[in-house]
C-alpha cells in the first residue's frame, strides 16, 4: 500500500475505499430467522460516512508503515460510531428523522430494532477485531483496552449522558469542552491511539498523536456547531438551525460565530503543531485537518 | 477457594457471595459530570439477579481447579445479561415497568438513560475482562471471542431479534428452540465455556461442558414458561400469566403443562449426563441443575 505521489485527494480516496471494502469483508451476514437484524446493522453501516475515525486510524498507522494492520480496529470505531448515531437519533434521544439525507434507523426499521442493531453493532465491533486482528495477543488487549474505555462511560458514552444532562441548562465553558472532548473526541483520540499500538510506536507518539486528535476533535465539533449555522441543508444531509430550535449549548451559542471561527482555525493550527515532529510523513494527517475544517458536510 | 466439605446451599451461597463482591470491586464510578449514568447502572447491576451465568463459570472452572481466574469473565457475563434486561424492558421492547420487584430501569432513570446504561454495561462487560483478567493474552482472546460471539447477532441478540419477529405470528417448535438455544442458551454456554478456557480445558471439555449447557438453558427457560403460568406473583417479583397475555409462544403454549414438565426434567438429566465423566467434581454443577429446576422464581 504504498502511498509515495498520491495527492491528498487521491489519497483520502483510496483510504475511504479501502475502509469500506474492509468493512464489507468484515461485515458477514447470515441468512437465518434473525437476518432482519443485518438488514438494520448494514443500512446503517453503509450509508455513506465520512469515515473519519478508521482514516485517521490508517493515517496514524502509516506513520509506522503498518496501515493495513489496523483495518480491524479502524471498522470497529466506524462500527462503534455507527451505533451511537442510530441510539442517539432514537425518539427517546434525538428523535432525529434524517441522517445522511436517508431516514434514520428507526423510522424504518422500527424502534425496537434500531436498539437491538446499535447493540449489535457495538458488540460486532469486538468481534471484527477479535477474529480479524492480526497484531500480537498483546498489542491486540492493549488496542482492545483502549477502544473500550473510549467507547464507555468515561469516552462517548460519558460525553453523550453530560449531553443529556445539559438539556435546558445553562452550559458552561468547561462543560461543553469537556462534553466534546467524551462525545467525539474520544473515539477520535482512540483511532490514532490504535495507529501508534498497531505501529508500535512508543509513548512519546502516543501523547503526540493523541495531542493533534483532542485539538482535532474540539475543531472537528466547533464546525459542526458553525454548519448547523452556516451550512447547506442539502449538502449537510440534515436540517440547519436544530441547536438553536433545540435551544442546546453550543461554541457558537457561547463564543459568537467569528469567535468560533477564530478558534476553528486555532484548534487546527495546534492540532498539526503536534505532529511536525514526523515531517513530511505526516503530510496527509496535516491536510486532513485542513480538509476537516473546510468540509461543507 | 477450597470448597470440600461445603454442602450445596453454603457452595452456591459463597459463590453468590463472590461474584457480588467482585463485581462491587470491578463496577468503578466517577463522581463527575456524566455520574448519573453510574448510578444507573449499579441500580440494575445490583438488583438481587440470581447471578446464574457467573456462578456457572466459576463452576466450570471449578472443575480444573481454577475458579478466581475466571471472574472477570464471569462478571462481564452478568453485566451483558443486565444490559439485554435493561434493553428488553423499554417501553418500545417488552415495555415492561417490574423486574425483580422492582421498577424496571427506564421508570426510575427516563428512557434515555436506560438506553445509554445497558449500553455503557455492555462496554463496560469488555472493559473489566481487559482490565482485571490475569488469564495470558492468548486465553483472554479466545475468552473475549466466545463471550462477544455469545452476545451478538449469532446469539442473544439474534434470539431477540426471532422473538421480535415472532410476535403475532404462529411460532413452531424449531423456531422457539431456536430462539431459547440464543437468548438464554448463549451467555449459558458461554459461561461454561469460559470457564474450560480458564482452566485451559481441552476441547472434549468444551464439548461436554457446552452441551451441559445447552441442555440446562433449554430447561431454564421451559421452567421460566412453567413459572409464568404457575408461578407464585410475590416470589417472582413481577406478574405471572403475561405470556398468554401477550399471546407469545411458549413451551407450555405449544406442549401443554405437563408436557412442557416432562421436558424440564429430561433437559436437566440430559444435562447432568454430559458432566458424568467427571464424577464427584461435577457434584455441583449437577446439583445447580436439580437448584434450577426446583426454584420458584
Amino acid at each position: 500500500m504504498g502511498v509515495a505521489g498520491l495527492t491528498f485527494e487521491d489519497n483520502i480516496n483510496r483510504k475511504i475505499e479501502f475502509v469500506n471494502r474492509s468493512l464489507c469483508e468484515y461485515f458477514t451476514k447470515e441468512e437465518n430467522y434473525q437476518k432482519k437484524i443485518y438488514e438494520a446493522m448494514e443500512y446503517s453501516l453503509f450509508s455513506g460516512g465520512k469515515r473519519v475515525r478508521p482514516v485517521l486510524a490508517l493515517a496514524a498507522a502509516e506513520l509506522f508503515g503498518q496501515e493495513e494492520s489496523v483495518m480491524p480496529f479502524a471498522c470497529a470505531l466506524e462500527m462503534i460510531h455507527t451505533y451511537s448515531l442510530i441510539h442517539d437519533d432514537l425518539p427517546c434521544m434525538d428523535n432525529d428523522e434524517l441522517r445522511r439525507g436517508r431516514l434514520t434507523n428507526h423510522i424504518v426499521f422500527g424502534e425496537a430494532m434500531a436498539v437491538l442493531a446499535g447493540d449489535a453493532l457495538l458488540t460486532r465491533a469486538f468481534e471484527v477485531v477479535l477474529k480479524h486482528s492480526r497484531l500480537s495477543p498483546q498489542q491486540m488487549i492493549k488496542g482492545l483496552a483502549v477502544l473500550a474505555e473510549a467507547a464507555g462511560t468515561e469516552g462517548m458514552i460519558g460525553g453523550q449522558v453530560i449531553d443529556m444532562e445539559c438539556e435546558g441548562r445553562a452550559v458552561g465553558k468547561d462543560v461543553l469542552r469537556a462534553m466534546h472532548l467524551h462525545k467525539t473526541g474520544a473515539l477520535i483520540i482512540a483511532a490514532v491511539r490504535l495507529g501508534v499500538i498497531a505501529g508500535n510506536g512508543d509513548s512519546e507518539d502516543d501523547w503526540r498523536l493523541s495531542a493533534y486528535a483532542r485539538n482535532l476533535g474540539l475543531a472537528f465539533q466547533i464546525k459542526d456547531d458553525i454548519l448547523d449555522v452556516e451550512g447547506n441543508t442539502e449538502l449537510l444531509g440534515k436540517k440547519t438551525g436544530m441547536d438553536e430550535e433545540n435551544r442546546k449549548t453550543t461554541f457558537v451559542s457561547l463564543y459568537g460565530l467569528e469567535q468560533s471561527k477564530k478558534m476553528l482555525e486555532e484548534y487546527t493550527q495546534k492540532a498539526i503543531e503536534q505532529i511536525m515532529f514526523y515531517g513530511e510523513k505526516s503530510e496527509f494527517l496535516k491536510e486532513y485537518a485542513y480538509f476537516l475544517l473546510k468540509r461543507d458536510n
